[in-house]
């Protein structure tokens, strides 16, 4: 806690250096990423808050830390002692970063912040907000250069390429296919910084960042050249030869804002939250920006039918590690010491058997009691908990493979079931099964049918705060956009080919959380005179737990369902299975 | 037909003199109304389509009609015979106003439009997008006023205060509220447009709207004074006594524009669609703009308990006369000739029965057969359908009485009634009870829950284009912001006191329509660890049709509300019922 109020103290002398009265300090990198690599994770050294999402602002008497609901229990925890304020995003009363600057500063005063991982139009907004209150933004300061002494270096993992075999279209297409799509938005080319979306571009991957098989490089895609900005000591002979021959220029990581600011009389496709202040101010001014979703996003978010095949196969790779790690678990709780850490151990022992296993998609949550209700709780050696007979055990976990990327959550109960843990569990898993049966028409938006997944939990006065179901990447982030199934307005339409998960939850602080999650393929179902309709169709395997289920509160086809989503996880995973797996899977499988 | 031709070539000539190549023409007025004064009804006049929405854009060569999916069939069949082409908005490949405009005209040509009648917002979307495809706007012509020789006039009925046990809030009372929000905004003043807001505020009514109990008149409200805008033929010395007494400062109509252009320096409230661009365009530079919903119609749309109150009255009297009105319509059916207009028209005899009727709140759709499947059919003497015993009949229709506005629709299996009518309604029917059974925590919004009310009919591959809820006014307009429930997105959220319509429905073209719609509150319902839970009240009293409802489709709890709601409208309505008035609702009301 003393290295934290240090580290702050450091900063605080920075401000005054410079003449700033305040920093803010973001969660993201020069690339906007969800988790940066360790040489952007600035934010967690300032505070020790190890969460992929938060905001710390200092000012040079006071420092806080803005998170959402995902993390309100792991921050407050980890804030102990460090004289950071937790401000709860989304809950009432709580003042934004603006409007709590406007109270703590006075008019005329400054607020730093890094344009290098601001994203450009938070920087916009912050701007106009702050302007309001009498406030300046500053953005042209790296405090951490100066002040973090063993900052870790811009990693230079070498990359490699995702064959064609699993990438399942070629990079010069999907440039060919991004050029068609600039031209219908009008736009000349397409400027990206985020991480994944130019891996999923130019069927490349890297180690740079955690558990994302990403590499760190811009890119510059137009009509005339596409340019691969990385830094020439992640190219092997053989990726440089790869990249050359579907016609990509190479150049160094450090010369993009060099080339940007080159450019002239040109019409810029790029989104505004996904492309740094920094680089967004090096467009000259007689360029024109269209700032949207990226095309190539979206172009990502629906997988072809080789990426589909392998995420199938990535499932029942994934299905029979769970199969084997469930086995273990089983017996094991009742006779060795099982703790938290372990299962997310055993987890990679398990996966990593499989075939094309790269890692994990995530750090494993493991959480046993209370700390299944931390909804992105990490287990630590020191302070995990040791499985016992008894309460919810919530297992999050997922890996990558060469031909797809896993996420699934389940939750056990482990002896005694009371009837409250009945009630809560099947109410989670009526919404579960809510969006697992959705039919819906061509055109619908995730908002739109996310209270599926909520409605038995509203019927009965409970709730959960995070999203529904996110997008996720073929052998890349376990996180992308552009859809999601949330509470929150999002413009993208569910369409056929997009891989979400299907997460809906409860929380009982202190007690236990429950999570039940799958991934689902939206694909299309019927076509009627009312035009239409789509479904999806369940990717994981893996049983549930049916100690809990209460099944006097399912209704028919929820039974139907489950009993069919039960079958189709022996069928599929059984060929791959021994004798004794097959028993115990069958068993698990059983008709409820 | 030939008329339309006739107008149509007036404008073009029109266009031709002041060197424009087009002309767009909004169905909206000086106020952004949905349903305008007369003087307002340019886009009827020159286009004969009588749908509250649709847009009119005619160029030297061509002219197309662009309406929504509410308005496909009427407009088909009344442009028949115009050389008017209907865009059907929101179908695929229907181009917009712009890229069809784009697409007819050449760079550097002109798109007339009347800056007076034309939203302000609206205007900058459509400058933006014409200007990238090199076309300029002009705002600066009323083609009407020449072109159209009988035009009428603006109207100038008298007004009359909304008494305050009617009202509930006084005008002063509501400026102070309004003032306040302003502070929090940190704008001075707010300039409103709209007719219904005014009238909210200030406690008027007014007649110069068919159906909509306004008047036309613009309103400034700042610290320093609040103004109203009116034409002073309009007022009578006792409404002069009673807004002078609430603080209100009289000016004519027409000084609005001179009014706004002389402000200086000043933060000004306004909301960019509900002011058109010739009053945007008249505020000085100098003053600072805050475009937001306007805090007055989040204030109008949660019903103080007096205007609570008074709908539960009026629905009470809606629901005395309904009653009168069907036992009419079951017996004279069979026996005499009943056509979609007497019904229209007996409608108005049983309400304007009741105490404080002032007349019909929109013009009644009384649907027979696959007129019903037009959504907003609006039958005529010499083509309204007789109706006999076979097929549904969709009656929507409502009233406007001093203490509260009703709006219901209830549909009539006639004759025998087919397995597909018995399944539709049924469907509807589901629709109808999963938003009225409904419970959703604090911060939802209408697009949330809307699936509710389409999940029955998505599931059997059925569904229908249009919303689901709109807000009603208390003694105002029938359609009112800011909230509704829709597949759209709206950001405002559904609060305590709101009045919104539950209105799903089902349309086979040619067939029948079938809608069932109740106006519901929202209020408080429980509070648990996991927030506040909201649910609705339904306020409107009437039976549904029992028998082309199937059941077996029903659920237990959808069987539950049903009965409680029949059994609700027998305790409501019997005590003003005659004896044999009462057997027949006893009757209706029975349970299923």
């Amino acid at each position: 806690m003393s290295k934290i109020k240090e580290r702050i103290s450091a900063l605080r002398r920075f401000l005054e250096e410079k003449s700033l009265h305040a920093f803010i300090i973001p969660s993201t990198d020069a690339h906007l990423s969800e988790y940066p690599a360790s040489h952007w994770s600035s934010r967690e050294w300032i505070s020790g808050f190890t969460g992929s999402a938060g905001t710390v602002v200092v000012t040079r008497e006071k420092a806080g830390l803005w998170t959402d609901s995902r993390y309100f229990l792991q921050a407050a925890d980890q804030l102990k002692g460090t004289d950071i304020e937790l401000f709860r995003d989304g809950l009432p009363n709580v003042p934004s970063i603006d409007e709590w600057l406007g109270q703590e500063l006075g008019k005329g005063e400054s607020v730093g912040i890094d344009g290098i991982v601001y994203a450009a139009k938070d920087a916009f907004n912050l701007t106009v907000k702050l302007n309001k209150k009498g406030l300046h933004v500053i953005s042209d300061y790296d405090p951490f250069d100066s002040i973090w002494h063993d900052r870790p270096q811009i990693p230079v993992n070498t990359i490699f390429e995702l064959p064609l075999k699993y990438s399942g279209v070629s990079c010069s297409d999907k440039i060919k296919q991004i050029c068609n799509n600039l031209d219908k938005e009008g736009a000349d080319s397409l400027l990206v910084a985020s991480l994944d979306t130019i891996a999923w571009i130019f069927n490349i991957r890297g180690n740079d960042v955690k558990c994302n098989p990403v590499a760190v490089c811009y890119a510059y895609i137009s009509k005339k050249e596409t340019v691969l900005f990385i830094d020439p000591k992640k190219l092997t002979q053989e990726i440089t030869s790869y990249l050359q021959s579907e016609g990509v220029v190479l150049a160094d990581y450090c010369k993009i804002f060099d080339y940007v600011s080159k450019l002239t009389n040109t019409t810029i496709c790029l989104t505004g939250n996904k492309v740094s202040l920094a680089l967004y101010d090096a467009i000259p001014k007689d360029c024109y920006i269209i700032d949207i979703p990226s095309p190539a996003d979206l172009m990502k978010s629906i997988k072809n039918p080789i990426e589909i095949e392998g995420f199938r196969n990535a499932m029942i790779k994934d299905g029979v590690a769970l199969v084997r790690f469930y086995m273990w678990m089983e017996q094991a709780i009742p006779t060795e010491k099982v703790t938290e850490v372990t299962i997310a151990e055993k987890l990679i022992e398990y996966r990593s058997q499989q075939d094309m296993y790269v890692g994990e998609s995530f750090d494993t949550i493991a959480g046993f009691r209370g700390n299944g209700a931390i909804v992105h709780y990490h287990a630590m050696p020191e302070t995990c908990l040791t499985i016992s007979n008894d309460s919810f055990l919530l297992i999050d976990s997922g890996a990558q493979y060469f031909d797809g990327t896993t996420d699934i959550t389940r939750t056990w109960a482990l002896g005694e079931v009371s009837e409250q843990m009945k009630k809560d569990y099947t109410m989670v898993l009526k919404g579960h099964i809510g969006i697992g049966t959705c039919r819906y028409p061509q055109g619908t938006r995730g908002s739109q049918i996310d209270i599926l997944a909520r409605k038995a939990l509203w019927d009965n006065g409970l709730n959960y705060l995070h999203g529904t179901g996110h997008g996720i990447g073929h052998f890349l982030n376990v996180h992308e956009g552009p859809q999601n199934i949330r509470l929150e307005e999002n413009p993208t339409t569910l369409q056929p080919g997009m891989v979400t998960s299907n997460e809906p939850g409860l929380y009982r602080a202190n007690q236990y959380g429950i999570r039940l999650e799958n991934l689902v393929l939206t694909q299309e179902d019927i076509t009627t005179e009312f035009g239409k309709f789509y479904n999806f169709e369940t990717l994981t395997l893996c049983p549930f737990d049916v100690k809990p289920i209460d099944k006097s509160l399912l209704t028919e086809l929820e039974i139907l369902w489950f009993n069919n989503y039960h079958k189709m996880v022996y069928e599929r995973l059984s060929p791959y299975l021994t004798e004794s797996e097959r028993d115990w899977l069958r068993d698990k499988t059983n008709e409820i």
